[in-house]
C-alpha cells in the first residue's frame, strides 16, 4: 500500500491485536497464510485485473473470464499449487465461471455417487481438465422439488444403454452453471425407467459437446439461458439450457454407488447406505455458510470504511464535519452486521466440525445425528444466506448515494450473492424442513427419547417454559447464562406453542400447511439460537492476542441483542423477558456501539482482504475515495467521446427545430 | 392478447367488478382512460420496443434511449398531446432518460424559483426543447448536506456577473441526470457570496455547453460518473460530473424569486415567502408517494401471476402438483405486498389532496399547517420507498430462481428503484426530521398548543397512554376504530417514552444524537398509523362497483395487521395490546389471506398494466410462461455462435494439454 493512509487516525485507534485477530478470523495461522499468499498472488498478477468488468457487454465480459480461468489453471500448473491452494486461488480470482461447478460440484457428484471403478475412469480425466463438467440437475419447471424432475433414463436392454430424454418443454435443463457454452460433460439427474417401472431420480455422467471440435453431439439442443441481475456479477457464468432427443449412453455412465442397474435392467441397492447423500448435502451448505460471512464481511469493510471517509452535516465554526459512523443511527444498522460477519465465521467453523463429526458417525453406521445436522445445516444456510442478502444491499444503502456506482463495488457483490438465497435450497422450503423436524422433535418429548446436539434444551423444555430472565440492569444483559437462557426460552416457548395450535388440527398435514408462516418463524428463532450458542462457545475458547477477547465479547453481545430488539415480539409475547428488560438490552446494545466505534476499522482489517478482491473505491484500505472516484468516472465507454453518439441523430435535431403544431 | 389465456381461470374466481377496480387504482374516470390509452399508444409503437435493453453495452443502450426520447418528443408534438398526456406517455416508455430531469427538475425550478422576467425567458425556451436543462445540486462530499456544497458562485459587481467555481475536487457536481452527456444548461446551486459575505446555497442558470456543436463551454470540465446498478436500468442516463474554472454568467441568471442580488451586490429579501420551498417539497416527495405504489404494484403483479403459472410440491397420484400461490408461507409473504400497493396508492392520493391544501394555504400566508405537512411527506417519503424497494426484491425472491434471470423484469425493476431511498433526502435522515416534529410537538402538549393533521392524535395523548385494546375474538381485528386505536396508542407511547428518556439528558442535542435510532423507531410508527389511517378513511368513501369496497376492506387488515404482527414489540413493549390479542390478530391475517386468494389475478389486474409496460415474461398477462423463456434465452448474444467466442483461445488448449508438472 502505497501512498498517504488517509485511515492512518481510524487504525491507531484499535485497542487490540489486529494480526491476532486476523487469525482467529482465518480459523488458523496457516490458513491465514495459505490465503494471504494466494490473495496477494492473484492481485499482483495484471491478467486477473477486475476493474472494468461492470462496464463490459455480455460476449467480452464471458471471453474476459474464459481468459482468466485458462490463466488461472495455467498459474495452478506452473506453481504445482495443492488442490486447496488452488481452491483460494480461485476464490480471489472473484469471477463467476464454468470452473466452479467443475471443481465444486461435477468431481464431487462423480466422487459421492460414482463406484470405485467409474472414479477411476472419469476422476483422473477431470482432474486434469480434458473433459469440464458440469451438474444438470434443475429444469424449467422444476426447482425445489427434485422428486417433479421429468427428464428420463430408460434403459434399454437390448443396447445395454439408457436413453435420456427431454419429454416437455418444461423438462429442460435450466440454470446449470457452464452448460451453456463450455462444459464437454454433465452430470444429468433423470428419472430412471427399467422395464417400464420408475425408480426415482439418479445421476448419469452424459457426454455434451465434442471433443474436437466443441460442437454439441447429435440430439441436444444446448445454449446459454440469458442475462442475469446486475452487471458482470454471475454474466460471468454460461448458465445453460439443455434439451434431449433421445441420446443414448452405455449403461455403466449411471453413478451407480448407491443403487445398481444390473445387465438385465434390475435394479440392486448396494450395501453403501442412501444417508451417505445427506452427509454430502451437509458439506455442501457448510461451505455456503462460509461463504455467507465472506460475502458479508466484504460488504461491512466497504460500509465501514466509507463511514469513517465520509463526513456530512455537523460542522461547526466552518471546521471538518462529523464522520458518518459517529451517528448511532448509522452504529445501529452498520455495527450488527459487522457483528452478523463474526457470528457467521464462527458457526461456519463449527459447522466444519460437525461435517467431520457426521462423516465419522456415517462411517461407523452411526446415523443417529444425521437428522439433527440435516436439519441445523439447512436452517443455517436459511438463516446466513438471507441475513447476508440482505445486509449487502444495507451496506449499499449506508454508503449513500455512491453506493449505487458500480465502483463502490457493493452493486455486483449484491447481484453475485442474491441468488444463494434460493440454490441449494430455497430458504423457505428450507425453513419449512427444520419446523417440520423440531415438531417431532417437541413431539417425541413425551416418550422419553433425549433431543441431541443443537435441540439438546429442548429436552430442559419444562424448564424454560417456566424461567424467568434474571436482567435487572444493563450490565446482566452481559452474561453468557442469561442471553442464552433468553434464546432458549424463546424458541422452545414458540415450539411448544406451535405444535399445541398444530395439534388442534385432525390432519396434522393440514395443520402444518395452514399454519406454516408461524412454523417458519419458530424455525428461525430456532437457528439464531444456534448462531448465538456458538458465538458464546467461541468466547469461551483461550484465544491469544491483547484485547482480541473483549472485541469478540462486544460482538457476540451486539449480535444476540440487536436480534433481541428485533425480534422483540417473540421474546415479549412469549413471556421470555419484560419490557423494562427489553428495554435495558437496547441499552447496553447503545453501549457497545460506543465501544466497539474505535476499533471498527481495525476490525474489518481483521478480515485481511485486498484492495484487488473488495474492489471498491469506497473500501479502499487507504481512503483515498474522492480523487479515485473521479478518476475511475472518466473511464465509461459514455466518455470516450465529448460529444455522445446519437447526438448528430437525435439531439441536434430537436434542439434546431422550429415547432408549429405543438400544444405546449 | 392473443392465443390462449393460462389464467382464465384465475381470473374467473374473481368476487368483484375488475373495471370497477381499476377506476378505484386509477383515481379516476379520467385518470383511467387517460392513462390506459398512453400505455397502449407506447405499447403499440415499435420504437419504444423494451425487450433486449438488459442485454445492451453502456453506449449502445445509452444511443438508444436518445433514440427513444427524440422519437416521444415527435408523438408528443405530432399527436398534440397535453403536458398531462405528454407526462403519461414518457412515463409509460419506461426509461430513465435526461428528459425526466428537464421536465421534472429543470422546468419546476424556474418556475418556482424564478422571477416572472426570469419565467418569461427561459420557459419557453424550454418547453420547446430549444435548451435542455438539468438540476446540479448534489455534489462529490455532499448529498445530504445541501448547506454544506462548497461550489461558489461569487458577485463580482464590476462586471455585473456571478462567478461560477469549484473550489475543490470535492465540489465538483456528482449525480445530477441528464449532465453528463445530453444537457446545454443546468439549474446549478452554489453559495452566493457578494462583497466577501456568504448568503447561503442558491441557484443560478448556467450554460453548459454550445448550442451549435454541442461542445462544453470554456473553463467547463463534465462527464458521465460511470456504470451504475443493474442491466439497463438507470445507465440510459448520463448522471454526470462537472467541475467548474471561474465561469462568469450574467447577474440577471440566479434565480431570485425569494432572495435578490442588487446591481451594487446587496442582498433583498424579496416578499415571497421562502416557505414556498418547502411547497415544492411537499409536491416533489408526493409524485415519490406516487411512484412508490406504482413500481411496487409492478413488482407485485409479476410475483402475483407468476405464483399461480408455477406449481411445485403437493402432486398426488401423478395429477398436477400445487399452484405456489396456494402456499401459505407464499400467501404470507405476497398477500402484505400487495396491500401495500394499494395502501401506498391511496396514502398517495391524499398526499395530492395535502399539497393543494398546502398551496391555497400559503397564497392565503397561512403556515400554520406547513411542518406538519411537511414531516408527513418526508415521512412517508422515507417509509414508502423503503418498503418498495424492499418488496421489489421479495417479489423476486417470491418468483424462485427464475426471478434472477433479467427476462424477469424484476432485477432491473430493482436497480431502477433501488435510488429512490436515497434522493429527495436519505431515507433515514428524513426519519430524524419526522422524529424532531414529533418531539416538538410532545413537549408542545403542556402548553396547550394543539396538534394539527396528521398529529392531531396526540392531542388524545392521556387517553391513548391509559386506552386498552378492545379485541376478544379474532373478528374484533376487523372493526375500523380497534385497528386504528392501536396504531394510535402504540404510536404515542413510543413518541411519550422517547421524550421522557429525551428529558434525561442535559443537552437536547446530545440526547438526541444518542437516541437516533430509537427516535426512527418512533417515526417510523407515526408513518405508519398515517397510511393505516387514510385506508380507513378510503374504506368509509362510497366506492362503487361491486364486491370493490370487500376487497378494499381486506387489503385494509391484511395491510394494517401484518404491521401489527411484524412489528410486534412495539406494541407489546407499550402495553397496547396483549400477547392473546395478537394471536388473534394472526388468526384473522390467515383468514384474510384465504379470502383474498380467489381475488388476487383480478387484483393485480385492476393495474391495468400491459405487458410492454411489465416487462416480464414471469408477469404476462395470458401466464404463457415457459415458452417464452425458452423463446427469450436464444436471443443473448452469447447464442450468437454455438461455439463460443474464446473457446479456440483459451478452452481448447486446455482440452488438449499434456500435463506433466501438475500435482493435482
Amino acid at each position: 500500500m502505497k501512498g498517504v493512509d488517509h485511515l492512518a487516525h481510524e487504525r491507531n485507534k484499535a485497542e487490540f491485536d489486529v494480526d491476532a485477530m486476523k487469525i482467529v478470523w482465518a480459523g488458523s495461522r496457516h490458513a491465514f497464510e495459505l490465503s494471504d499468499r494466494m490473495a496477494r498472488l492473484v492481485a499482483s498478477d495484471p491478467a486477473f485485473q477486475k476493474d472494468g468488468r461492470t462496464r463490459l457487454g455480455r460476449k467480452e465480459l464471458f471471453k474476459n473470464t474464459l481468459r482468466k480461468a485458462a490463466h488461472a489453471w495455467k498459474r495452478i500448473l506452473e506453481l504445482r499449487l495443492t488442490e486447496e491452494e488452488a481452491g483460494w486461488l480461485r476464490s480471489f480470482v472473484d469471477e463467476p465461471s464454468f470452473t466452479d461447478l467443475h471443481w465444486g460440484m461435477f468431481i464431487p457428484a462423480i466422487k459421492g455417487q460414482g463406484t470405485d471403478e467409474q472414479q477411476q475412469k472419469w476422476l483422473p480425466l477431470a482432474y486434469k481438465m480434458q473433459i469440464i463438467g458440469c451438474y444438470a440437475q434443475t429444469e424449467l419447471g422444476h426447482g425445489s422439488n427434485v422428486q417433479g424432475l421429468e427428464t428420463t433414463a430408460t434403459f434399454d436392454p437390448e443396447t445395454d444403454e439408457f436413453v435420456i430424454h427431454s419429454p416437455t418443454l418444461t423438462s429442460s435443463k435450466w440454470w446449470p452453471g457452464g452448460l451453456g457454452k463450455v462444459s464437454t460433460h454433465a452430470i444429468v439427474y433423470a428419472r430412471l425407467i427399467t422395464n417400464g417401472q420408475e425408480h426415482g431420480v439418479h445421476g448419469f455422467i452424459v457426454q455434451l459437446r465434442s471433443l474436437d471440435d466443441h460442437m454439441p453431439l447429435p440430439g441436444i439442443t444446448i445454449g446459454d439461458i440469458g442475462m442475469k441481475f446486475g452487471n458482470g456479477a454471475y454474466n460471468t457464468m454460461d448458465n445453460g439450457v439443455l434439451k434431449f432427443d433421445h441420446i443414448r449412453i452405455p449403461r455403466n455412465q449411471m453413478l451407480m454407488r448407491v443403487l445398481q442397474v444390473t445387465r438385465e435392467g434390475k435394479c440392486a441397492q448396494s450395501n453403501v447406505p442412501r444417508q451417505l447423500i445427506y452427509g454430502t448435502m451437509v458439506f455442501v451448505r457448510q461451505t455456503i455458510v462460509a461463504d455467507a460471512s465472506t460475502a458479508l464481511s466484504r460488504a461491512v469493510c466497504i460500509a465501514t470504511r466509507y463511514s469513517a471517509v465520509r463526513r456530512q452535516f455537523g460542522s461547526q465554526d466552518g471546521g471538518m464535519e462529523t464522520q458518518v459512523i459517529d451517528y448511532k443511527t448509522q452504529q445501529s444498522r452498520l455495527f450488527p452486521l459487522l457483528a452478523s460477519a463474526y457470528a457467521f465465521r464462527f458457526v461456519g467453523e463449527w459447522l466444519k466440525w460437525l461435517y467431520t463429526d457426521v462423516t465419522q458417525r456415517l462411517q461407523a453406521n452411526d446415523f443417529s445425528t444425521l437428522p439433527e445436522a440435516h436439519a441445523c445445516t439447512a436452517g443455517l444456510k436459511s438463516l446466513t444466506t438471507t441475513a447476508t442478502a440482505d445486509a449487502i444491499e444495507e451496506c449499499r444503502k449506508l454508503c449513500g448515494g455512491h453506493g449505487y456506482l458500480c465502483a463502490s463495488g457493493l452493486p455486483e457483490l449484491f447481484a453475485v450473492y442474491a441468488p444463494a438465497c434460493t440454490y441449494e435450497g430455497d430458504n423457505v422450503v428450507l425453513l419449512l424442513q427444520v419446523a417440520r423436524f423440531l415438531m417431532k422433535t417437541v413431539s417425541q418429548l413425551g416418550s422419553g427419547k433425549k433431543p441431541v446436539g443443537t435441540t439438546a434444551y429442548l429436552g430442559r423444555v419444562q424448564d424454560l417454559l417456566q424461567c424467568c430472565c434474571d436482567v435487572q440492569t444493563a450490565e446482566d444483559w452481559l452474561k453468557p447464562s442469561v442471553v442464552l437462557e433468553a434464546f432458549e426460552a424463546r424458541s422452545a416457548r414458540m415450539c411448544v406453542a406451535r405444535a399445541q395450535n398444530l395439534s388442534k388440527f385432525e390432519n396434522p398435514e393440514d395443520g402444518f400447511a395452514e399454519l406454516s408462516a408461524d412454523l417458519v418463524e419458530a424455525a428461525v428463532a430456532h437457528c439464531q439460537l444456534i448462531v448465538v450458542s456458538k458465538f458464546i462457545d467461541k468466547l469461551q475458547q483461550d484465544i491469544p492476542g491483547k484485547g482480541v477477547n473483549q472485541q469478540l465479547q462486544n460482538l457476540c453481545y451486539i449480535y444476540a441483542l440487536n436480534l433481541l430488539n428485533k425480534y422483540l415480539g417473540d421474546f415479549l409475547s412469549t413471556g421470555c423477558i419484560t419490557p423494562k428488560q427489553a428495554s435495558l438490552a437496547n441499552d447496553q446494545l447503545r453501549s457497545l456501539y460506543s465501544q466497539i466505534r474505535p476499533n471498527a476499522i481495525a476490525l474489518v482489517d481483521a478480515f485481511n482482504y485486498t484492495d484487488h478482491y473488495l474492489g471498491s473505491v469506497l473500501g479502499r484500505y487507504d481512503g483515498n475515495v474522492y480523487p479515485k472516484l473521479y478518476e475511475e468516472a472518466w473511464k465509461d465507454p459514455l466518455n470516450d467521446s465529448v460529444v455522445p453518439d446519437g447526438y448528430h441523430e437525435y439531439v441536434h435535431p430537436m434542439l434546431k427545430q422550429q415547432l408549429r403544431n405543438a400544444r405546449l
